[in-house]
């Protein structure tokens, strides 16, 4: 009997051996390696060249590919039952279309927590302290950089408000945590299994956690009802002087609202207060912001490339080679696991 | 009987109204605000406008006077008694002059712990990470980052190896244990009060400690026997791939072989062995620098901007508003202190 076909969609840059050897009797691995949609869809078809597929492997070297949405998933579910996603989110993955049309979908929890935690700690760092200013100075030749100290601060004793208190935002709280800063989070439900030094806000109190929050690190996951979720309101219940920090997923925030409080909010370069504007003056000034991840990624609003305290990542915050490797590794698992028993540790929630 | 001047040479940026409550009763405050040395100088001579001034305020603010060398110390020694500087580090000041013309010195040590040692740390972060490079990418428009994320790494379990274990080092040692790291020092001597996970290499083991180090992070004071510490055979015995932080100062590294070490070590674009080049294959790599600090400071070489792996910022370790004001009250204090009792708590360790 031939064995069951999987094809790779993506780089697969560092386990290809151990690819090969997990799937060594188990399946026939393809590597997919046109970089077209259309053809992609229609090799799934009767007579094209995957038509007996059963299962995908998915990473981000497939985003040519475009949104895995209904179109492609019903098109592929004439064969195709399971797809093995990398990372944490799969927003570009459509699980109600996988549900209706029978296949399992499987992520990658907890591996990200370490590089994505670690990447909000920088850029809150980064924002706190306008290193990010500072920087783009040093290297533009200008020595005595433009802001000035007094708008810098130290982060002991401010309050980190973690605004979806999964893996990675418990992570962040134990990093932070060694200052001290003060770790409050809002979440839908209590987790019980956080620390007694991470203060719960529920929604009735969210209002009170906002205005006590120095830097708010973003945790949602982007589903349908979380897009725009850090909408206008929040964003000026925030405390006078606030950064937001945001790793999770640009549209989890209404970006043009963010821009419009971070433009009311400039201090100015002196840090002293600039009487000739009301902006300083506003009970809604946000002080800065840190991004991995933009709305329209990989376009950048220009604004954002030019207010003075952002701090800015190219969506790179679970890239370590570390985290790569145990990445490919746990999504090659989930798909092995799936082909050879039909089911997965890692299914994700919708799908269960 | 006139009240005793002293002379505020700086900037004294956020304590004003308290060094006006510090003094009164106590001595005349008088604020420098001529930026010439040569001016300077001569205005403590017989006849000159500060002929009678007993102690000195100095802060950043006073980079136009030049170093406080055996000519300036002697100058003004005539009735100049006390010094307070601002900051940890006082290389910029003779502490053999000032003993030989019968001048107290006093620094402000620890309070600058927390803001440099979150500097180190968001250094350290930067370049491990390789979020500097990025950053650069992103506002140059370049979403699809030159580098590899197969050359970015995970900071847990990484050894932090800390070169001078005074406050900084320490502090450092608190933020970093919480991926965890694991923490190494080298100190002339043991510190008794560093926790026991601190583990220490004296100089009989400091090739040891040196090979197993991924990041160096340097907390050595500018002395005359520590310029050029961190030597090329240091550098060189560095554990391949390793990175160095320096927040402490740009003179206790031979920057020109640190440079070498890097431009020998450069890591293909692509993350993967370049095997044209020979210097990939070299034990001796150095993986990136982050730098607060530079030899010639503010000229930074131009060398160090160009490089694909440098984390740079304008010295600004200490500068919060948090820190500033501690310092100046820190400062301002040993000065009244020591024109009321003839001495202070922070007299600098030459001098006690």
């Amino acid at each position: 009997m031939a064995r069951p076909r999987v094809l790779i969609c993506g780089t697969l840059g560092w386990t290809q051996q151990e690819c090969a050897d997990l799937f060594e009797d188990v399946a026939e691995v393809i590597q997919y390696d046109s970089r077209n949609r259309t053809d992609f869809i229609s090799s799934f078809q009767p007579g094209g060249r995957y038509e007996d597929v059963v299962a995908l492997y998915k990473d981000g070297g497939s985003y040519f590919l475009g949104p895995f949405d209904r179109e492609l998933i019903g098109a592929i579910s004439r064969s195709v039952k399971y797809i093995a996603n990398i990372g944490a989110g799969y927003d570009q993955i459509d699980t109600d279309a996988c549900r209706d049309n029978g296949i399992l979908l499987t992520n990658t929890p907890g591996v990200v927590d370490e590089g994505t935690a670690t990447a909000a700690l920088y850029l809150m760092i980064s924002v706190v302290r306008q290193f990010a200013k500072a920087e783009q100075d040093i290297r533009a030749g200008r020595w005595n950089f433009e802001h000035s100290a007094g708008s810098a601060h130290d982060l002991t004793g401010r309050t980190l408000a973690i605004l979806g208190m999964g893996g990675i935002g418990m992570r962040l709280a134990e990093l932070a945590r060694a200052f001290p800063m003060r770790i409050v989070y809002h979440n839908r439900r209590k987790v019980e299994d956080a620390p007694e030094w991470c203060e719960y806000f529920g929604i009735d109190r969210l209002d009170e956690m906002l205005a006590i929050t120095d830097v708010l690190s973003v945790h949602v996951p982007l589903k349908d009802d979380t897009v725009g979720f850090v909408n206008e309101a929040m964003i000026r219940r925030l405390k006078k002087g606030a950064v937001i920090v945001n790793t999770a997923r640009g549209k989890v925030i209404d970006e043009e609202a963010m821009i419009r409080a971070l433009e009311d909010g400039h201090v100015s370069p002196t840090g002293f207060t600039d009487t000739t504007t009301k902006a300083y003056h506003s009970d809604h000034q946000l002080a800065g912001v840190g991004l991995d991840v933009f709305t329209n990624e990989p376009d950048v609003d220009t604004r954002l490339l030019e207010l003075p305290n952002a701090a800015l990542l190219p969506h790179m915050g679970c890239l370590t080679r570390e985290t790569l490797e145990k990445m490919e590794i746990r999504a090659l698992t989930n798909l092995r696991d799936m082909v050879v028993t039909g089911s997965a540790k890692d299914v994700v929630p919708e799908l269960r």
